[in-house]
């Protein structure tokens, strides 16, 4: 919870390792044990720090467990509402056994809510990340040519001053740093967009799932209520179950609420004109961008990971 | 979604298998194959139905699965949000780097919440259906004892009707009759109250890691909106990233709206009645019963599982 960390954690999550605000942070240390691991014997290999695409293919592939762990849960939460509907079932208690099979359809749905939202973290915020990644690879090679452009006049100035292919080199650098300088551009644009089309979907996405499932929730305390639990005296019999089709009503009612939702109802307004500005993303000055440069070169619609 | 299965998936959940109401499931079908399979060599190995406790034992094992599953998205969520925040870091971008660092700590936020979900479903969800479980065990030497002795006094009456022994056989099935009344009873009780008492937490503690999400990820929103997103042409310079300072005010706002949030504010008053009335559970009535019987037999918190 924020309040427990106050300080450091609430302005910063990275780890003190990572380094260059050199602040210390408590997040640290509650990372999963084997992620922590991995950190170190990364910087053991490597000297240096990972690349940026590399780094971001690691998130990637978290994001997939992620996924899976949000996709899982949603399983585990249909086979419950099975197994209590059909255990309701066999108690031979008639309310027990009706209230427990809606419970049961109401558990269900929660759980389809849970794959629905495993399927936009999936499909809705991964593949922004994938389109970052292909393009901070695809920009690499720009920035390998550049450098090998620069050492090699540098060698043939310190050797050769007056060789004729320091014109012609020299000319190709002018072009690769032109070229370099749009593949840049691109890198910046493409991060900044995805990045903001990544988490505004995952933001909403968890947002509409908490909304339904709040629905369905409210609908399920109300199910519950219909099981009288009064105590008994051993011998006396219980009151006639009568709430079936109370019951029923309130699947209903459920059924009907879902329909209705809307994205974004519960939202502000400064929210909404997030949505409303990432649902029309600014294609023209993007490609405008693009076009100056070696746009096919950028992989927007990534595949793999 | 209840949308398209709107016949009999509303109205039950129960796979056709299990028969009594004789209605088909669409949902039978969507269960996960493994779960199936266990069910239909189960059938095969006993031709009775597996014991109502024996069904709950392993409503209990399924929910454990559902706790691990919501555990491991947690996990895999802090991991994310450290990630993405050393990457920002890593791509020389200020803007990218602190919102990226922001949205981290907002990610992270958000999987202590769903640790702390897991916790809820672990403790308050299962606890109860373990006493369920407890008390449907201790009431089965009971019934097959009654059925013990009246299967005997079946026999001797056939047998020797003049046996002195039927008279005290007699006497112990009055006795075991009047036990089984309250074994019974207590059992009924404690299924009702313990189911109620179940899902009304499960419920609750969907709503409140539905609306805590809820205010983490408007405001992880607002951050997002502070990342200017639009195209720069190759060569142009972004403007300077000044929006540091409202960064960190949205992640206070998020603690606070956090700090601020009490359990059962959105709920309509139905549903509060049944929180106030679970968490005065009619302890003193529960007495009354099991001080009529054995109520010491009766394991109410139980272990195991």
């Amino acid at each position: 919870m924020i309040p427990r960390h106050l300080g450091n954690r609430s302005l910063s999550i990275r780890s003190s390792k990572s380094g260059r605000s050199g602040t210390t942070s408590s997040t640290a240390t509650s990372s999963p044990t084997h992620h922590r691991h991995r950190f170190s014997l990364t910087s053991l290999r490597n000297p240096g720090q990972p690349s940026p695409a590399k780094r971001l293919h690691r998130l990637i592939k978290t994001v997939n467990n992620l996924v899976a762990a949000h996709s899982s849960a949603a399983r585990e939460r249909v086979a419950i509402a099975t197994q209590l509907s059909e255990w309701g079932e066999q108690t031979g208690d008639e309310a027990v056994s009706d209230v427990s099979d809606k419970v049961g359809v109401v558990l269900s749905e929660l759980g389809e809510q849970e794959e629905a939202y495993a399927a936009a973290l999936d499909d809705r915020s991964r593949t922004p990340l994938k389109a970052i990644r292909n393009t901070e690879r695809s920009v690499q090679p720009s920035r390998d040519g550049k450098r090998r452009l620069a050492d090699e006049i540098a060698r043939l100035k310190a050797r050769e001053p007056q060789s004729a292919r320091l014109v012609t080199l020299e000319q190709e650098l002018v072009r690769a740093e032109a070229e370099g300088l749009v593949a840049e551009a691109q890198l910046g644009n493409v991060t900044r967009q995805k990045l903001k089309e990544a988490y505004t979907a995952e933001f909403l996405a968890t947002i509409e799932r908490a909304e339904k499932q709040i629905i369905l929730s409210r609908h399920g305390l109300r199910l519950l209520q219909l099981l009288d639990d009064t105590p008994i005296v051993p011998g006396d019999a219980r009151p006639a179950y009568a709430h079936a089709s109370q019951a029923r009503q309130i699947l209903n009612d459920a059924e009907d609420d879902l329909r209705n939702w809307r994205p974004g109802e519960l939202l502000g307004d400064d929210v909404k004109s997030v949505v409303d500005r990432d649902s029309s993303m600014p294609l023209q000055e993007e490609s405008k961008v693009n076009g100056k440069g070696k746009g096919k070169e950028v992989q927007v619609d990534g595949v793999g990971a």
